[in-house]
């Protein structure tokens, strides 16, 4: 299918949802992608089931703390130069892109790449929401290398990394990454269209439009749109998501560390203040806790979402009291495996609580 | 010339009096290459002249701190990786390797890689003593770009660098060595023949060797090492030196920060302890100041030596109570020019005095 400007105005709100808060600004990602349409570019998105096994499928993103994208804007060319930099090393060219993560700008970017270079963008991703690091991919869990990998800044800066494994991969590019100024972008996980196929979460750039789209319709035909979003998401392979928690953002740190936004949420019930739900943020919301009870744990999807206009906030845009209410959903199998938790479960990022799916969490 | 092992205990001498503190440690780099002999390999060294105009040269160097060098012996496969990543990413093979600075380790890293590559080491270097940045270059002043270059560890790890310019290549270079643990190896600043001998400062692995020979020959004879080493120098092309101070060690600090060793040391006369030499360290010693005059600076070498034994002391070996000698070396002319002063003199350093050479500076 090829993408319109009402499809982009929906992948921003979808990808911010799926994004759980990370994944960079979707705003600026649809900005990137629109500008595209406007010079009369195509922005083809093609289902995995129609690449060829043997089709070259390189995938790029932004890397960095969002916290930092928001002040250093992209062109569009720098993850191009990513992309050129891995075929000139590989010596073979991309016949599609794919995003390694569906939430925030990190849908767009290779939108932006498949249009000018006049590739298709593969309706799949890595991740099925956004993760804050690189070897954290489905694509990985499924022994993909994530190497060799092209990483490039806005100057046309490059490095191109070898490592022994993915963690090594990601430790170093980050550290490339700050000396870049926070924020560079990616091409990784090269991958025929067999292994797209095998590793990757199918159909999420338009499951994410599809979840943009049940919202505006909600809203433009005056219907409440958590209501229209809680019954949507079991007809995806999302197939489950409630509300865990409404209140009043009541405190929140953030700091840049390490190349990643770190910090806290805490969120006070409205109805009594001593009722809280504190979240714990590395550039995504990673675990929900109410009264010292996990209430949702990653990979399950935490969303924070503006009260009203159930639009999707990230970690960056949260504000002192803003009213919120925060949505949990279910994962698909494919991020629940052993495998997938020992790659991007509570453990990876240290967190000592197991996992639990939250359908299986009393409310 | 091939060399002998007693060409290896002379150049770790004079490798570590070029260095002027820096350039990790000699004792080390020289094992590593008397393993190469032990095996029955041969280090050859060819004087630049014999280059042909088109033999391809990558030179070879360990990058980060001296401190930690002494921590993470390194195996002699790393700089061989970097080169061999650098040469596939080139698509040319090196007729030679060379040293990118005399100081220290890093005069004799290429010894291994030649010796192990069957390939010669060519007689020269692109600092003609030991600098702490990777843009601190003759090769760089007179327009020879450091990218792309190699960086690897022991673990195989690599990342290939191409930059906008020397500055950035060392940025991010420095960010990768960090990540490394603190200490890597690399290839950089490949060149033809005709280059190296446009750019290069000649024969200045056979002037360590010199050097070392002269302090030994002085020790074994019972000669004053320090009247010896003084009186050849006038023979090469660092035509002049002296000493500048004798004294205690009454102070060290040093630490490791952003992946160099910095610090100062404060040595105080014996014969009047109001009278002391302070002296700066970034890797290397930098500048030399006496009653808060200038006694040395930078590119001019300042050389803390053993009083008794006239054996150079590297930084990180500097103890408080050692007895020492201070001399300073005038550079040649290819060192102290208007471009190479701006690439690597006092003001490239942050320090605010201006160059002044030794041989100028009132005893």
């Amino acid at each position: 299918m090829k993408l319109s400007s009402t499809d982009l105005a929906d992948l921003a709100t979808g990808a911010a949802f799926l994004g759980t808060g990370g994944g960079g600004d979707p705003y600026i990602g649809r900005q990137m992608a629109q500008a595209c349409l406007d010079e009369g570019l195509t922005i083809e998105v093609i289902d995995p089931k129609t690449l060829a096994d043997d089709d070259f499928v390189i995938p790029t993103a932004m890397m960095g703390a969002p916290t930092v994208l928001v002040e250093k804007i992209p062109s569009g060319q720098e993850a191009i130069t990513a992309l050129q930099r891995l075929e000139h090393h590989l010596g073979r060219r991309a016949a599609a892109t794919m995003p390694i993560e569906i939430g925030g700008i990190n849908s767009t970017i290779p939108l932006v790449v498949g249009a000018r270079l006049g590739i298709p963008i593969v309706d799949a991703d890595g991740m099925g929401r956004a993760l804050p690091e690189l070897q954290m991919e489905t694509f990985a869990v499924h022994g993909i290398p994530g190497c060799p990998m092209a990483i490039a800044n806005e100057w046309g800066d490059t490095a191109l990394i070898e490592t022994r494994d993915n963690r090594m991969m990601e430790w170093l590019a980050r550290g490339v990454t700050i000396r870049m100024g926070g924020a560079a972008y990616i091409a990784e996980y090269s991958m025929t269209g067999a292994d797209v196929r095998r590793t990757a979460i199918p159909n999420t750039l338009t499951l994410a439009i599809r979840i943009g789209q049940v919202l505006r319709q909600a809203r433009e035909q005056h219907r409440p749109p958590f209501e229209a979003l809680l019954a949507f998401l079991p007809e995806t392979i999302y197939s489950y998501g409630r509300i865990i928690f409404s209140g009043k953002v009541a405190d929140i740190s953030r700091a840049t560390r390490n190349g990643f936004s770190i910090g806290q949420a805490r969120i006070e019930s409205t109805a009594d203040a001593t009722d809280t739900l504190t979240i714990e943020i590395q550039n995504e919301f990673l675990i929900a806790r109410r009264k010292g009870k996990v209430a949702a744990i990653v990979p399950d999807l935490i969303c924070v979402m503006d009260s009203e206009t159930a639009q999707p906030i990230t970690t960056e845009a949260l504000r002192y009291g803003q009213r919120v209410t925060v949505v949990a959903v279910s994962v698909p199998a494919i991020m629940s495996s052993p495998e997938a938790l020992e790659t991007f479960g509570p453990g990876a990022f240290g967190i000592p609580e197991s996992y639990v799916p939250v359908r299986n969490i009393a409310e």
